[in-house]
C-alpha cells in the first residue's frame, strides 16, 4: 500500500446519476477503513478551482446510499477548461494536502482528468456516472440500471392509457449518442419499435411495421426513441408523419425528460457503486493513477482512462433481432 | 328494491384514469351479489352504438383491482353526438335486454348519459373517472389521488437532479380548466410556485417570488405549472422568460404528459371505487336515475347528474396561502 | 396575533409515521413566515427534559417533505411520566424561551402534552401522527394513507405468488386497537375477508366465507388480518386452524411488520401535514392551547385535546359491506 | 434449423418468480415468429400429467411482460416423481404432437425435466426461473433482481423507522441455501451485518460488530439475515440473544416473506427473460436439447442441465469485504 497516500478527494461532475451518493459513500468509507482522509469536493471541477472543500468521515455520509442526485453537487466548470483555472485547482489541492482524487461522472469528467494528471502527474481514479451507458470500459455505468427501471415504470403506466384508447405512443428516452436506454427499457417495456442513434431502421421500415403490427391484432403500440435516433426526427415530427400516413391511428407523444436522471438507485446500482468505490480508492493506495474502476464480465476492473475516453460502448446488435421477435 | 332491473350495463368513456377497472369490477360484483346480470359495453358509447357487450361474471373481473387503464376501454364517440346514433345505441341496450346503465367518465360522458336519458327514459347512474378531479358534486373523482402520488414521485425524482445542479424547473402537469393536480402536487413535491387556471399570480410576482428564494439560501427550485394555466404561457414560454430576466438560472422544463393518467390506483381509489360501484348499482336498484355517485365529506353521495354537470368543483384557495407560506 | 408568543418548539414522540417531517417543516416554515423563532426538540419528552434542542430555519428543513421517518426522532419517554420530569422539562423550555410546544404523535404523546398543560398551562398543540388512524377528531391521521399504499402494494406483490400457486394467504397488517388499517387495505387489495379487532366475525364464519369462495370458481384468496383481531388468534393460528379444517389450501403466512410505518409519504400525507402545520401554529399565534388540529370533512379543524385522547375512532362498518360484496 | 420440430410446449415450475411471464410471452412469440405452434401448460408437471393444455398465439401474451407471477400457474407434482406419472405425461405431450419442451423454473424443474429426457429421450431446454440465483451456469436468474430491488426498498422502508427510534432490527430475507439476496440486499440496504449460509461470522463477532457501530456514532443498525444463516439462529432467537448481551439495544426483527416473491419485474429481469426465451426456442429449432440457458459474463449461454443441477451458484466472496468497508 502506497505510504504517500494520506488525503483523498472526490467529487462528482457532470449530469448527476442514480448511484453516485452511493459511490461518494463508498469512497468515503473505504478512505476511513483504510485510516486515510477524505475530503468531499463541491460542484465537481467548479469547487475545486474555487476551494470549496469539506472533510467527510464515515457517518458524514449516512442515509445516503439509497438518495438520488449527489450531496456533492455537480456543475460544469468552463474555468477548468483553462490552463489558469487548472493551476489554481491544483494549488487548492495541494494547499490542502489532497494526494490524490476521485472523480465520478462521464466522459467529459474523464477529460477533465486525463488533463489535469497529464498537466501536473497528479493521481486521478474515475468512476463512471452517467444513466446512459456509455463510456467505454464497463458493461455498466453508475444510474444506468436505475434510469432503465424509471422508463419501463414510466411506459407502463403509459400503456395503460395506450391500450385503453387503442393509440400509438411516441416515448422519448434520453440517450443522445448511445442507444442503451432506448434498446433496453424497450424490450423491457415492450415496445413495438425502437429508434437509437446507432441504427437507421428507415421511415418506410417504421410504416410497414406499425401497420403489420396493426394488421396483427394490436391494438395499441409503443414506439421507443432515443433522444439522438438515427432516423433524424424528433418524437413530435415522427407523429405528424405517421399520422399523415396512417390517419386511422390516434397518436401521441411523451418525452419522459429530466425524471430519467434521478430517484432512488436499484440494488444494482448501489452494490456497484460500492464496489467501484472500494476499487477506486484502493488502487489508488496500490500507486495506480488514470484508470477507470469499472465493470466487465461481472468483475471490477480497471480501464486506463485515455481507451474508457477515446472508445466507445457498442450496443448488443443481438438485442435489436431480440425486440424484432418480442414485438411479433 | 326494484323488481323491473334485471340486467345493468356498464361502460367506461373518455379519458381513462386508475380506479376505472376498480369500479368496473365493483359494479359487476355488486350486480351478481344482488343476483343481477352485468354487461360489459366496450369502448364506451362507441360500442354501445356498435353492439360490442359482452356477459360479466364475478370471475371476469378477478385481479384488476389494481390495474391502471380500463379493460373494456374507452373511446370518444361521434357517432353517440347524433340523434340516430343514440337512437341505435338504444335500441341495441333494448334488444339485450340491457334495463340500465352505469356511466364511467368525466364530463362529457355525464353528457351523453344525461340528454340520453332525456330521450329514451332510459336509467343512468354516473361514477366520476378522471384524473382531473374536476367534477362538481365529490370531492375526489376516480385516479385523482393516484394521479397526485405519480406526479410528486415524479418530481421528487426531478428535484434530485435539480438540487443536484441548482436549477429551476418548470414542470408541466395535467389540468386544463382546473388546477387541482398541480395545486396539491404542488404543495405535495415542495414547489417554490404554482401556475394554475383559476388564478392569474401574473409574471413579475413569478420573478419576484423566485429573487426572494434564491436570495433566501435555496440553491433549486421548482414550479409546478397547470396545462391551462392562467399566466398565458405555456412551460417553454416561461422558461424563456425567466431565462431572459434571471440569465444566472439554468431554466428547464418537464411535461409529465400521459404518464399521469396510468399507473396501479391508489389504495384510495381502489376503495373509493369499490364505494361508488356498490352505490351505482344500488341507486338503481332502488329505482334511482340520472344521478352521479360521488364523496362528499367522506360519505358517498347521489347528485343529480344535471348539477355535476353544470356546477364546477373549486380549488381551496386556502391552500394556495399554504403552499406560500412552504415555500418561505 | 398574540404578541406573546415569539419562539415555538416542535417535537415527533412515539411511533414515527411518514408525513412527520411534513409536518415538522411546516411547523418551522409557518413560524418563519410569521417572524417567529422556532425550536426543534430531538427524541421526544425525553430530548424536552434532557434540553436537546436546536433552533430551526426555513433551510434547515429543506428535502425533507418527502422523507420518511423524523428528522427530530423520537423516543418514549419513562421520565416525562414523572412530575420531576415534567418540572425540568418545562424548566428546559422556560430557559430556552420556547414559549408554547407543538407535539406531533399520537395517544400517547396527546395525553402527555395535556398532562403538561394541566400542570403548568403551557400553551400545547397536537399534530395527528401515526399510521393506525386511530385518533378521535380527525378523519386521518398523517402517515395513514401512505401506510394503506404501502399495504395494499404488498399484498398486490403477495397476490401474485397467491395465484400462481392456488394458495390461500393470512396477511397480518399493524392496528393493535383499530381496524382501519387492515379494512381499507383489505379492500384495496381485493381480500377474500377482513378481520378487524371491532368485530368478531368467527372462526366457522371464515371458512365458510373461504369454501363459498373456493367453490365460486376463485383459485387463491389473501385474508388480511389485523395485529389485534378480535377473533382472538394470531395469523399463524389462523393458518393451523384453516389447515386443519380444509386440508385441500395450501396456506401461508405473512406478517407485513415495520416496514408498514416507514416510506416516502403519499401527496395526500404530504399536503395533509402541510395544513396541519399551518393550522397548529397559527392557532397558537391567536392564543389557543390544548387542542388537536385534524381534517373534518376535508376542512381542517381543532378538536380539545382531552376530547381527541378519550374519544375513538369509529370504522366506517358500511366498509364491512362492501368488503363483503367485493369479495362475491 | 430443425425441420422436425413443429410444436414446442412450454411449462413453469416451483416457486414463481418475476420474469416468469416475460418469459413465457417471448418462448410463445419466438415460436410465432419461426412459425411453430406453442402449446402452454399449466400447473408445471401435474398440467402435463393431466393434459392441461392450451393453443398460445402471439396475442395470449400481451400485456404480460410487467406482471409478476405466472399466467400459467405453478405447482408441485408428485405424480411426476413417479415413473407411471412421468409414462403419462410424455404421452399427452405426443397425443397432443408437442414435439419439445421449454421449462421455466429452478434446480427441482431442472431435475424433473432432466430425468424426463433420460427416460424418453425427450428434447426439453431450461430457463432459470427463481429469486434466489442459486443456479449454476447463470449470473441471473429471472427474479433475482426484483427480488433485490423489493428487498432493498422494503429495508429502506425499515430503516426510517430504525433512524427514528435508535433501534437494531434483523430482517430476515430469502435464501435458504443460497445467500445472494442477503448478501447484495444487504450492501444495496447499507446494512450493518449480513449473515448468510454460506460463511459462519459467529455470534462473538456479530456482538464485536454491533458494539464497535454503536461506539462509532451509529444510532441504528440493521442486520440483514438469510432464511438459511449459517450462524444457526433464526432472527427471533438473534434478537433475543442480542437483547441478552446489549440491554441498550432496542431490538425489533422484520420478516420479509412471500412479497419477495411478487411484483412487476425489472427491466433487467424482463430483458433477460427475453434474450433466454429466445435462445430456448432457437436452441431447440437447431436440434439441441437438455441444456440451460443462461446469462453469464453478459452473454446468453447454454449449460448442460446435468451441470446446472449439479454445480453451486457460489457468493462473490470479495462482497463480504465490501459489506464489511461499508459499513464503517
Amino acid at each position: 500500500m502506497s505510504k504517500n497516500i494520506k488525503k483523498i478527494g472526490v467529487l462528482t461532475s457532470g449530469g448527476d446519476s442514480p448511484g453516485m451518493n452511493a459511490a461518494i459513500r463508498s469512497v468515503v468509507r473505504t478512505c476511513a477503513y483504510h485510516n486515510i482522509e477524505c475530503i468531499g469536493i463541491y460542484r465537481g471541477y467548479q469547487g475545486m478551482i474555487e476551494g470549496d472543500f469539506k472533510e467527510m468521515g464515515p457517518r458524514s455520509v449516512n442515509n445516503i446510499v439509497n438518495k438520488g442526485g449527489t450531496i456533492l453537487k455537480s456543475a460544469r466548470s468552463l474555468d477548468f477548461k483553462t490552463t489558469e483555472g487548472r493551476k489554481k485547482a491544483h494549488q487548492n489541492l495541494v494547499n490542502a494536502g489532497i494526494d490524490a482524487l476521485v472523480v465520478i461522472g462521464g466522459d467529459g469528467t474523464f477529460t477533465g482528468a486525463e488533463i489535469f494528471n497529464n498537466e501536473f502527474g497528479y493521481p486521478v481514479m474515475g468512476i463512471p456516472g452517467t444513466i446512459d451507458n456509455d463510456i467505454y470500459g464497463t458493461s455498466h455505468t453508475l444510474g444506468y440500471d436505475t434510469a432503465l427501471n424509471t422508463v419501463v415504470e414510466c411506459i407502463d403506466k403509459i400503456r395503460d392509457t395506450a391500450s385503453s384508447h387503442n393509440r400509438l405512443f411516441f416515448v422519448e428516452v434520453m440517450g443522445r449518442d448511445a442507444g442503451h436506454i432506448a434498446l433496453n427499457a424497450g424490450i423491457g417495456a415492450g415496445a413495438e419499435e425502437i429508434l437509437i442513434p446507432e441504427e437507421d431502421l428507415g421511415l418506410e421500415r417504421l410504416l410497414e411495421s406499425l401497420q403489420k403490427s396493426k394488421a396483427s391484432g394490436k391494438s395499441s403500440s409503443i414506439v421507443v426513441v432515443s433522444e439522438g435516433d438515427k432516423i433524424g426526427k424528433n418524437v413530435f415530427e415522427l407523429k405528424e408523419y405517421v399520422e399523415e400516413h396512417m390517419p386511422e391511428y390516434d397518436v401521441r407523444v411523451s418525452v419522459l425528460g429530466h425524471m430519467q436522471r434521478g430517484g432512488s438507485p436499484s440494488c444494482f446500482d448501489r452494490v456497484l457503486a460500492s464496489r467501484l468505490g472500494v476499487k477506486a480508492v484502493e488502487s489508488i493506495l496500490e500507486g495506480k493513477s488514470n484508470f477507470m474502476v469499472g465493470l466487465y464480465q461481472d468483475k471490477v476492473t480497471l480501464t486506463p482512462l485515455e481507451q474508457a475516453i477515446k472508445g466507445s460502448s457498442k450496443i448488443d446488435k443481438e438485442l435489436l433481432r431480440v425486440s424484432d421477435i418480442m414485438s411479433t
